[in-house]
């Protein structure tokens, strides 16, 4: 038996900068096997967003199954760390090493959670990626599938990354925002300021879209998402003589919207705006992720009670922030993720508590058990 | 006594890229003097925009005080010409080079045409310099200078620059829009899509002023000039991650006007709008110059019957196009421009046809004579 900061270390001294492969998985295999896990480690995908290798766990058959979500990758620790960013040291009660937030502290905390959790019947199963942090097209997607292959089929997916903000349990996840990015290109005819009838400027077609898309409103937000919201990111038209009509201008967009809308819709709609002012304009959308919501109900419940448990906090329910591998993993089942405090996740010297890495390993426990019923 | 072709050639053989320098000047100088000019070349100005070598030349004293202006400085040749740019060669009834149209071919008539003027009273002069294809800030306003000391005042000006489109005498000009660039700069806050609270996008409030400035209309035009027009002529936010709200935006503008507008006046209208939408934006305007328009009478009527007399072209009177150095003159007397076809200006194998150095050149007499009284 080891605990949660023993695996921690062990975890983190593999530099798994993402892509992630071999020794990560190797130490969390062994880990698995040594707690009666069956593993399946695979290699999906090709180049570009490829080859990406994942690892599925479970063990016991039928009965509720609960599943723990995550992945072993980690962001690059950059430079001017007061350490070795893999070195995995302790010093005033903090573990540093990059990955320890964001989330190989998670994972060791529900793998030695694993050891406190009483399983007379149902079904546990890890869902592990290496590439959550790049592409994300070959890594909790493909597991997806293989779960598929094996015929699992999660009740209830716990996602591990750290969603607490100030104080741990102070914030649990019970959904993301979408996220689409729209490219817009409106083709001109270039030429010489003085005789601008012989030229065609694309900037004032560009600019009086813009002004119209700046004037959606996409909605007033709903119980549990704050409105959509599009940002202009980016103009470019690249254009050094004063006395020329460009030949073109480009903007991009970036849309994040809750559960009221998809991706391709608002594209769409985007589209008919630009096209109505730039007939000639090309738009090119990349939906990264639709919204999804867990509804508030058991699972919510269940997480909080445990964390309420052992903490006195009453978490609270947000769907706030960036995207995660949550977004498949809600085609399945209710999902929620949990985890660690976040103020350092990728940034130089992150570090965990070890109070908080032992007190989310008696809450992981404390859900596991409650999942399994 | 020499005609046009062969100063025309003399002056191509000098190889005077601007700013122009010496040798040009050296040739211009002795034509001059063997006409009995008195001749003042002088250095102006200083690095980044000089030193630029200009020459004034004046022969009569009081009376009518005809001008002739222009510049002994061509742009560089650029690759590909068919034969040598300062070769000067002729060819089946056209003389080849860099400057042929633009405009030594003009300064080379202009001196033969003194050869046919009798000059029993007035005064005569010319104002060349060495830098009007470049930044143009020490060349013809230090000549305007320089004509005060000598206590030189013209009552007509003739500027050389070739202004015919299609054949010889078929446009002048007698005024050009001035012109005003705006670099417009918003600030923002930069931050994550995912948190817009965080920060300020400065896109919207630049488009949304782009989209004001757009809808515009400055006037319906003139008599005279064509309608003043507003380009914006470059976007950019130069940021590539497509999660980022960026922290600035930029814009420049180009105004072209006509003579309702001073280009102070039209930055000033500029500024306002831009402000009203981005209280903290940066706006740097930089008038290039200002609209000039020497009214349609006596000056016009005598290059137009000098024109009419050697070809039997009515000339347009034209406003269009880019500027030009008329627009310093313009302040101190009345000014009209007038020379040679511009297809090949500024081209590969830019040549004149012989034909039509001889025609300007007793046009320039007759305008002469016609213009001392
Ligand atoms: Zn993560
Ligand atoms: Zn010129």
């Amino acid at each position: 038996m080891s605990d949660a900061v023993e695996l921690a270390k062990r975890l983190i001294a593999c530099p798994s900068i993402t892509p992630a492969r071999g020794a990560v998985f190797d130490a969390t295999e062994a880990m698995l096997r040594e707690r009666g896990f069956t593993v399946d480690r695979f290699i999906a995908g090709e180049a570009p967003d490829g080859p990406v290798e994942n690892l599925l766990a479970w063990r016991g058959e039928g009965g509720k199954h609960f599943a723990f979500a995550g992945h072993l990758d980690v962001v690059p620790p950059g430079e001017g760390w007061s350490g070795d960013p893999f070195g995995a040291e302790v010093k005033g009660g903090v573990l540093y090493g990059r990955g320890a937030v964001d989330m190989k502290g998670a994972i060791a905390a529900f793998i030695a959670a694993l050891d406190r959790t009483e399983q007379k019947r149902g079904t546990i199963s890890l869902i592990l990626t290496g590439d959550e942090e790049g592409p994300a097209i070959f890594g909790t997607r493909a597991l997806i599938d293989r779960m598929a292959q094996h015929d699992l089929k999660p009740d209830l997916c716990l996602v591990g990354e750290p969603t607490s903000v100030h104080r741990l349990g102070d914030t649990i996840k019970i959904g993301r925002r979408g996220s689409v990015n729209i490219w817009i290109e409106v083709p001109g005819t270039q030429g010489h300021v003085a005789y601008p009838h012989l030229a065609d400027n694309p900037i004032p077609r560009l600019v009086r879209a813009l002004a119209k898309i700046d004037a959606i409103v996409l909605d007033q937000g709903t119980d549990w998402f704050q409105p959509s919201n599009i940002e202009v990111t980016d103009l470019e038209v690249g254009n050094p003589a004063t006395n020329v009509i460009p030949l073109r201008a480009k903007a991009r967009l970036s849309i994040r919207f809750n559960d009221l809308h998809k991706g391709d819709d608002l594209a769409a709609r985007i589209r008919d705006i630009v096209l109505a002012e730039a007939p000639n304009a090309i738009i090119t959308p990349r939906v990264s992720g639709e919204a999804f919501l867990t509804e508030p109900g058991a699972l919510s419940d269940l997480v909080a009670a445990a964390i309420r448990e052992r903490t006195g906090i009453e978490p609270e329910l947000s769907t706030s922030g960036g995207t995660s591998d949550a977004r498949f993993l809600s085609k399945l089942c209710p999902v929620v993720e949990f985890g660690l405090p976040n103020a350092t996740m990728h940034k130089l010297d992150e570090a965990v508590a070890i109070a908080d890495l032992e007190a989310l390993t008696a809450i992981y426990a404390d859900i596991a058990q409650r999942a399994l019923g």
